[in-house]
């Protein structure tokens, strides 16, 4: 074997213990909930098929996709004609046919569709897992990173909406992080759209209400000039965008019949769930084309960071793979940014990073039989306990137990053996017992 | 977007609500057993440099990697020349420099050296990850599939030996599958070939004897004299393998070191571990080359099946990445096969499999509003219940519930309301209970 410097590609990582336990706690706290509102967990295969991940992201996420060689003699069956043009786009269909996903919703569909007749409907289900984009790696940007998705399919009852904006102040209760859930309807969007005499524009409108928080109203004011709009009706959607209640809304589109809906649809949640968490906010968007009804964006109220959670109603999910159609409703978690919204308020706190109760010394060699035995006595009192097995000699064990977060160390000399009276060390505030094993045992129960 | 009939790359696999929630259990069960005695989960990318990867699994191994496409032109920074020549596999090195992990060996064996200054020593980890491998498929083999190995990093002492002993101990008696953990030591077969005076032949030996399972000890006879073994040599290596305790050994080894250290490490460890489910086998050998010290094998005894948990010690891992030389002790669980075994001999029980505890169901639309009152309650009490948003009218609520593993099940009509008496029934027993909502709530809690 050739030595090899150990390095990673760009943009992935490594997970340190601690690490792993922080994600771990989010991802858990999250399935919890979920749990508690019927929802499964499903899992699919890292890599599918390129003809179903392809088409499915624009241009740009065809690009970005992590495409899988052919195994074996991957030329052998590319024509001459084909290779000698020496195109990487035209070599590739030869040579390539799964690619990694690249999120969780086209394999989403994908499972619904071609396992339809083995699950329940409304099927709830959420999947936590990483996708790869070959994105150019930037300071918190990965080609590998976790999305955490949670989606009800075949929806049709508003009930659903109202479960998702509750499940998602459950989350961020759980989790301590102070967040703000902003919540409109894309009907009110498409009723802007007719009351500002502008229908046809309702895309271009969307996209410029979208970019509200990157370029204030007169960037948005700017865009819709741009798309020839008039100033009359720019009037009328700043009209509506300033609305501060639902209420507001009445007025303006009482006889516009989509706008009375998404009232209807913002009332019923409304009328659900009293929560300061929650609220309407007119100038919501989302970008996606594919929302059709409820839309939420979540963002931390103690921290500067772009939104964590959002998601929303959508209609044809699984259109593209032939399926029938049916209703949707979604959320995501940003669990990336969760975790640093949360190393950022200090919300790990030193439970979550815990480690085993003790960790048990033998100052001796020729002790390691006896202490070996008190670890087993404290095992069968169900005490996590660990036995250092590393260098004592050279004062390894505190340093050792300091890392991995062990609540207490009980170094263990001929003389505690002989007297059956322990030192046993808490290791954060310091203080020190002196006690007898069975004493020790029965206050660490 | 182009309509494409679902289906996945082959070998790889889906998995359904239930399947995910057995799979989680089989890990979550084997995860607590390894927190319990110090080890910390750690995560790295799915995919590595090919460098990393290849000449670390043999020539196999090389040819089943998966390897990724570079992004973007892919060919522009290909030599004509090389182009020209049409071969597949000095092409590769210029089109591809990742490849899916496909093990969790080598991943540690590069995170350890990477990390060193940031992890303390014995460093105890788990992991458990899907690998891939380009493997043909079969029944019950897959091209994604996941691992679970736990390995102690820098671990001199036997104490080591002992604690992940007990923990295959632990994990089955949690997952509740009657095993025979059979153990030896390498040292016993270094001894065995100096005892047969075939030291040079160490290597051959322990292939031989690692068929024994297949080929029969006659099979094993053949082997070793088509290594031109004579026969006196073979009758000693028979008379070792025909050990049936440890202390059968001392005899034959009493002038050999090595024999006699064998010993003293396989009778450390039997002293301190008293079960019935472990025992000594001479003629476990474990083809993998790198072991020195302890190995192991599990087998389940109530089902056919290979081996479903194996490991050993081991004194090089870090040495292919240039890391100073830490000795290192591991076992991996063959989750896979577990999770037949399990499902075979139906240890799967329906209290894994659950859902929330409560289906509420309103049986006419104009209820949705009252019956949603009731799920807010229960949940309130803190009883995970749903609300269902199926198909009433079609009655798909039983359906549902039966699918979804759900304890209860409560119907709600105008009656009930008026009445405050609501019936509640088990969906098991087919027990039906009528209860004010009040009861019902103390009741589940």
């Amino acid at each position: 074997m050739s030595k090899v410097k150990p390095s990673l590609p760009k943009g992935t990582r490594d997970f340190l213990p601690n690490e792993v336990m922080q994600r771990k706690y989010i991802f858990n706290t999250i399935r919890n909930v979920l749990e508690h509102y019927g929802f499964s967990e499903i899992e699919t295969p890292a890599f599918e098929r390129l003809e179903t991940l392809k088409g499915k992201y624009g241009e740009e996420g065809d690009r970005l996709l992590f495409k899988i060689l052919n195994n074996g003699d991957f030329l052998s069956k590319v024509s001459d004609e084909i290779y000698q043009e020496k195109n990487s786009n035209k070599l590739l269909k030869e040579i390539s046919e799964k690619g990694l996903r690249y999120d969780l919703t086209v394999p989403l569909a994908r499972y619904v569709v071609q396992h339809q007749g083995d699950l329940v409907f409304p099927f709830k289900r959420y999947h936590v897992a990483p996708v790869w984009r070959a994105d150019r790696p930037q300071r918190g940007r990965y080609q590998e990173f976790y999305q955490f998705d949670a989606d009800i399919i075949s929806a049709d009852s508003l009930i659903n909406d109202v479960e998702l904006t509750q499940i998602l102040i459950d989350v961020y209760k759980a989790l301590g992080i102070n967040v703000t859930i902003k919540i409109n309807n894309r009907k009110i969007l498409e009723a802007l759209s007719i009351y500002a005499d502008a229908k046809d524009n309702l895309s271009s409108i969307t996209i410029a209400i979208d970019k509200l928080d990157k370029v204030g109203m007169d960037g948005v004011i700017l865009e819709l000039k741009n798309n020839e709009l008039s100033d009359e009706q720019i009037t009328k959607i700043t009209q509506v965008l300033s609305a501060k209640s639902i209420t507001d809304l009445i007025p303006l589109f009482n006889e516009i019949e989509v706008g009375k809906k998404g009232i209807e649809e913002l009332q019923f949640i409304f009328n659900k769930i009293k929560s300061d968490n929650l609220i309407f906010d007119a100038t919501l968007a989302r970008g996606l084309s594919y929302y059709t009804g409820t839309i939420w964006e979540v963002t931390a109220n103690d921290v500067q960071m772009g939104s964590i959670s959002g998601g929303g109603r959508y209609d044809n999910l699984t259109e593209m793979f032939g399926g029938q159609n049916m209703s949707g409703i979604g959320i995501s978690f940003g669990v990336e940014r969760i975790y640093d919204v949360m190393q950022e308020l200090n919300l790990f706190s030193s439970k979550i990073n815990k480690g085993v109760k003790v960790l048990v010394v033998a100052r001796d060699e020729k002790l390691i039989d006896t202490c070996y035995d008190i670890v087993l006595k404290m095992r069968e009192a169900k005490i996590a306990c660990e036995f250092f097995t590393g260098n004592v000699k050279k004062q390894k064990q505190m340093p050792y137990a300091i890392a991995k977060n062990i609540e207490y160390i009980m170094e263990i000399g001929e003389d505690e053996i002989t007297n059956n009276i322990y030192r046993i060390k808490n290791i954060e505030s310091r203080e020190e017992q002196k006690l007898s094993l069975t004493e020790i045992i029965e206050n660490l129960k």
